[in-house]
């Protein structure tokens, strides 16, 4: 693995790098870690790299690790930097025959995942897009009892994303801060883009529900501040069902509060990701069931397999990132070893997410200028 | 008190009843539990009642106590009928100078309370609307600390009522939910009218916002029901803070999740029914904290009127309601003996608490039934 | 019911009177509700009492009201004074042919105690001992799934009853404090006798396991405290369970956290005071369920019995401590009318915990004088 | 890093794996992961270790990486066999001048470990005792907090570790439960060799009180079980500090309910392993705080110092076990480097932690024996 960005300073940079290291499957061989060239060499030296592969540009990464021998170079690229940098570097890696790893929202605009779609289309080369949330196993758990009928139709979606970190006007202090409210670096959306996507892919994710039509109103709090730091959303799907879809990053105090709740026909089930070894199983009537991570609970081979320690030892968030890195590299290596890869290990998030978060995002923001009007879901 | 309503199978006499009984503030004297004189008489009988103040018809009942000497004549009529039961009988009450207790929603329609209120202006009577949740000690205690500041501007609340009572068609079992999705019995909305009106009236209570406008859309999930059970609807308060709020009854395995949280610019609120001796506190920047009902956490001389024992000792749902009922006759008393009331006895919902949730009710359903129009707030 | 005790300042009082208005079947008609006749009249006139029925002390009370006609008279007595003012009234009460109900620990002594079973043996009157916490619906159902099974063969219990206000040495401010502490007035033990006893018995009740010998050792903690303020018991019963009982009044800032878990060879259940309709039961190999009050997660009867109002609507403190008053005074009404008391109506504390409660004080007093030794338990 | 055991069927080899793995601090380079020779070669493939370096008995492996260069070999061994296997690697590995990590209890007897205690003073290796809770952030807040004077004076602590796992006689289909419960791999004591030495341990760090003497009953539930499967202890600080602790294998259903409660004069804290990220203050009056990992909330450098992530992202066991790891390579790393480690660094169990770990162990033993006697602790 090579990393874009991620330098001193970075929040989910080092979030990648644990969560490859974490099942020895992965290792990081070079990198462009600021385009501050001191950063990145003093990134590197932490790193443990050889200074010649700690590179000045993702260009001069790609194309000198292009001519490295086929067993030493980079197998793919990690591209954690801000949104309108995700773009350029993910197209001329996959040109180039690098897989790709990218944060969401996978780029700055629907046009620019449109264009990575139809690179990889033609490449046949694979991308991983961290939308960390689906790689915790009760969530695998979750979509398994859906699939499985537990639920019956489904009627009502509640998918909140709660945070409480931008209450303030704290650009000025704060690195991630400051690109994720600045539209030039983040895109059409503020807090939509950022979170409203995760909570978005999560409950499509779990429910597998096709979106018809959606209405939303964005709204941005702090004095000054140009994207939207909160917003709602009305979701019409398929068949009737509905979703009410909140996120918000002035909920002062509030740390990261995702959490779903989905009803059918004939039962329910909630799930929060600050206690994400829970969840609770309610049928329409009876006793309600506390699902737990890596127990005799578990019903689904993909939670089972996306656990690795007994009950009762919280996994965390790494953990669960570190699914996603594992699945991808498992597929990448039976790919490279001609064998067909595991519908377990083809379990994480790609490009077909990366195009509906970004749909999402133009969808929500279209309705919320229009105050509050419904916009057909373009398939 | 007389009692209309609350016979043999109601849930909410029994309730209301307990609720008056606890503090020995209040007696029980005459009442009419049903439109079958059988099942009326039955009820008295249980209730230790006189035979001859056991009534027939709201009718009979006012006429009679009416003859009663002054000091043993019931004061107050409480009225727990369905909806469209509600009127008549409090009207006729009022006009002939008792006072009224009515559950919510207060009305059949917005034109009924309207006359209601018209009614009270000329005769001077009081009525207490059984908004049990705003009876909470809890309850008071956010209510304060929005006043005095704690969470500086209120920017955005969202408030739910998940159930999932009615996620089958159990209206031939269920001698509520017979009459809750009956449109001729509950009025315009089912859910809505029902929990709805208390998400609203909660909200309203903690932070005084006045709503400008609303969109909203109502669902009804299960075949053939006509009225909805399901509802989200955001609200423009003025000075720009938003409210989501969202109500359900088809949830399936979901008891009474009454849930509300209010974020301002330096700190949130966040209580739920279920628990409701606890409330948390947070502070935009620092340590969250946890309020608990009794306690030396509580700021509000409101809070501590309401509470009747030390902290740890669960106070519930019936408290809550007595607290209602008791401030109610507290007020009468002291009107009786022509004192001045206190604030803290004058703290129960009340005719305006009730137009504003048939406000509610109407908008909504105007809202919903324009595909989720935006739709002004009446004043 | 009369009142003894429970005048201004007192905690308890109130108490048992919320709990026995609450139902609308017992009447508080006399009482000495201090032994300043100034503030017991004051009490009286407070609760609308007429002055000829309150008196200025309880051999007054008892002696005027069996003057009076049995229809008119009080049924039953309530003390609600300190431990070492419980037998005297009781005693007498008994013999003058009243029923009595009585606060835990039911005397100053265990001599004491045997000498009301030898006066109700003699008199055939009944008394209530208010274990509060087993009024609580779920701790009913913990019963009924104890007897019917659920749990297999038991092996291993925890009671515990941390709190934290008697931290500071606050007798001097605190009415309750000051008694509490006070070995005159309070008995051989301190926070043992007050809520080591609550812990006992929930255990007992839930159970029904004898106990075959114990060792305990109690400390006081705050300076020149001369009962204990915490302490730790170890219980063997017969056939080889075994129960951790703890109990504090300086786990600082801790309110009132009675908490048992009880694990046999099949499952193990767990239940605390503070969210008490909730209850978990985890099978020994299995899903973990939810059981609440008043849903169709009970089992019980009695559960059912015991519960005033639909699950989701929390039921607290109060309403368990009436169902004791409920269930007393529905057997003594039973028995007035020559009618046998249901099993439901008979199931209250009454003298047997109440010696079982002495007995425990007196063991767990003597192991902690012998440095913990092991102290068999007399029948 | 080099690995003695955690082959096919180990619960705990792998989490030292990944353990080592996170920071990208440690490599495995070599291993005998099973005494069965097919097995070890297995492991060491799937591990992607050269053949070379997959030794069939831990004295080949010592023997042949001592003779590798320097900066080849291994740097450390860790051991992850059942107990009676730690003391002969150990003692080999230090003697041949390489560093050590075992997992608790340290070894299988006392004697042992003084051994191995000999062994270190006299070589001056290094020694990793992976008591994994006191790698967690919030336990090190706690112990910050405890030093720092929050709670005054310690008074009572309180110390569980409840799990239901060996509820039935399992040790037939489960490797792990197999050794466990057999006295001749195990030594002296099951549950409380197992996790009570676990429970002791944290709190031991987190307060730094010490022991004067104890009592305990051990109990084996299980029938024809050899050891214990569930026990209680109470223990006697020094300056009148008490703790009662217990730890059981066959509460049926329970997972890992390492718990701890600490209070002083001043204030509390309450901390849960399996919400790791949350820990309660409690001041013996005023409001109670929810202290969170990587908030605003945490005072303590060391806290912050072994948190990756920031609030809101949990944090799980296998972060709190990497963190043992990585503080004790750094501390390798630096000491190679002829520098100092930090204080930070330098915060990892080690041979002192696992002679304590063993006193207790002969202690607890000792005192069941005698019924429950009081036993001196030995310095």
């Amino acid at each position: 693995m090579g990393m874009l960005g991620g330098g001193p300073g970075s929040f989910i940079g080092p979030v990648h790098r644990m969560a490859a290291n974490l099942d020895g499957l992965i290792e990081l061989v070079c990198g462009c870690f600021s385009s501050d060239p001191a950063k990145s060499a003093q990134a590197g030296e932490e790193l443990c790299l050889p200074k010649e592969r700690v590179y000045t540009s993702y260009q001069e990464m790609i194309e000198k690790e292009i001519l490295l021998p086929a067993d030493e170079r980079m197998d793919f690229l990690s591209i954690v930097t801000p949104n309108h940098l995700h773009y350029a570097p993910a197209a001329m890696a996959l040109e180039a025959g690098f897989h790709v790893a990218l944060d969401k929202p996978i780029t700055y605009s629907l046009e620019e995942v449109q264009s990575l779609a139809e690179i990889m289309a033609r490449t046949g080369k694979r991308l991983l897009l961290t939308h960390t949330y689906s790689g915790y196993p009760l969530v695998k758990e979750a979509r398994y009892r859906v699939q499985r009928g537990d639920l019956g139709k489904i009627r009502r979606v509640y998918v909140e994303y709660p945070q409480g970190w931008l209450s303030t006007d704290c650009a000025a202090d704060n690195k991630q801060a400051s690109w994720r409210v600045d539209p030039s670096r983040s895109g059409k959306a503020g807090c939509m883009g950022d979170i409203g996507t995760h909570a978005f892919h999560l409950a499509k994710y779990i429910t597998g529900l096709e979106v018809v039509e959606l209405c939303a109103e964005l709204n941005s709090f702090v004095l000054n501040r140009q994207l939207d730091d909160d917003g709602t959303v009305m979701i019409r799907y398929k068949d009737g069902a509905r979703c009410l879809l909140s996120a918000s990053q002035v909920c002062a105090g509030v740390e990261n509060g995702l959490y779903i709740r989905i009803y059918g026909e004939k039962g329910g089930l909630e799930w929060r990701q600050d206690t994400p070894n829970t969840m609770i199983f309610r049928p329409v009537d009876g006793v309600a069931e506390i699902i737990r991570t890596a127990t005799s609970s578990i019903a689904s081979p993909a939670a089972q397999y996306n656990s690795r320690i007994p009950g009762g030892h919280p996994e965390g968030y790494i953990e669960a990132f570190a699914n996603l890195y594992r699945n991808f590299a498992l597929t990448l290596m039976a790919e490279a070893e001609l064998r067909e890869p595991s519908e377990f290990t083809l379990d994480f998030p790609s490009i077909e997410d990366g195009i509906e978060g970004m749909q999402f995002i133009d969808a929500v923001v279209a309705s919320s200028a229009q105050n509050v009007a419904w916009v057909k879901w373009q398939k």
